[in-house]
């Protein structure tokens, strides 16, 4: 045991809750190799190094155990509960992050790291499923300050497309009306001289992003009552 | 050196940024009486024991060091710099509160613990006024879409003295007629059939939180915009 302290010290982690949205909200595990929690499903994560930071140590353990890179992770919270770990203490900082469905067959080790729907999880091991709830939460409450889907939804989309990734993301159905009306009083939707093409149903108006807009109000906030 | 582990482990700290208002924001600091940074003024806070969560270690170092207790504290962020201590590696996990004024002369060890105003402030140790600013950043946002006043006004207030509150804390001074127009329409404010009493100039009407409207406010969320 080569490194020795005046004082006792907790170990300290990263975990990483990474969503993302197809049809619905998923979100990405890895099957543990080892014990405590052998077989079971969690969170992507690990140590923090000496020399990185527990931001830079997040995108490098989920990097190495799913294949990922490049996510724009956020500091979620700290989990410091005494017993979380039943090997020892492990105080825990959690990152989460809201990526394109395109990356949810891309990149990944297929034989350890896999989505799932929030609606269908495993049991998770340690409090992953805490830590889980926690990112939810905060991703629910930030699609109502925040605008969302720009780096979600492709160049040019329909309000249907729109109105079903905040559905995803609720969990919930949204009226169509309401939905639209909320939407289009934040004036960052263009929309465009053009249709949608190649659908069975009739086809929908296409609409963009107003970038300089979608950014302004992603700084400023605002309530969407949703 | 009697704890030793087979990995190298950062130390692990809290660190707490209490806000209090009384002419304007002030935020508790202590002096310290060790190097590094010995005389410098930094936030109270200190390592986190084996046996206690970061939330259990922010209220006993804050008690330890200035007497204040019971504060309702919130994590704030987690703090990972690699050179952040000279010393050694350290992370910490920052906390941050808003207290009533009354606790300002209060229950401090004078000798160490001392409010300033957050626009008069000495050079703070390590960290620390990254620290301050992102905790005064989260404060800022959060009277934007939660009110606040309940804990920190008396029972029956002005809504003079209400708007004196917002202006301390987010530092500029707001329009008397847009202030009351945008908190009238958040619903929570009783009307008192009572004027303040003992003042010089001419007595403005008293109001009070209406609390069951003010609590499902803080829940729900709002944008107010100011």
């Amino acid at each position: 045991m080569p490194y020795s302290y005046e004082y006792p010290r907790p170990a300290l982690s990263v975990d990483c809750v990474v969503f993302a949205v197809d049809l619905d909200l998923k979100v990405l595990l890895i099957e543990r190799g080892l014990e405590p929690f052998l077989g079971s499903w969690a969170l992507p994560g690990g140590f923090v190094g000496m020399r990185e930071t527990t931001d830079v140590a997040a995108l490098r353990e989920l990097e190495e155990e799913t294949g990922l890179a490049n996510v724009f992770l956020e500091q979620l919270y700290t989990f410091s509960d005494v017993e979380r770990d039943p090997r020892e203490r492990v105080v825990s900082v959690a990152y989460y992050a809201l990526v394109k469905p395109a990356l949810v067959t891309g990149g990944t080790d297929a034989s350890q790291a896999r989505w799932f729907s929030v609606n269908d999880l495993p049991e998770l091991a340690f409090d992953h499923s805490a830590i889980l709830g926690v990112a939810l939460e905060r991703l629910r409450a930030k699609v109502r300050y925040q605008p969302i889907g720009f780096e979600l939804l492709p160049g040019k989309f329909t309000l249907g497309q729109l109105q079903r990734l905040y559905e995803s993301i609720l969990g919930r159905e949204l009226d169509k009306r309401n939905f639209r009306r909320a939407f289009l009083r934040m004036s960052i939707l263009e929309e465009l001289d053009e249709m949608e093409a190649g659908v069975s149903h009739r086809p929908s108006r296409l609409y963009r992003f107003h970038r300089a807009a979608y950014k302004r109000l992603v700084k400023q906030g605002f309530n969407f009552e949703i």
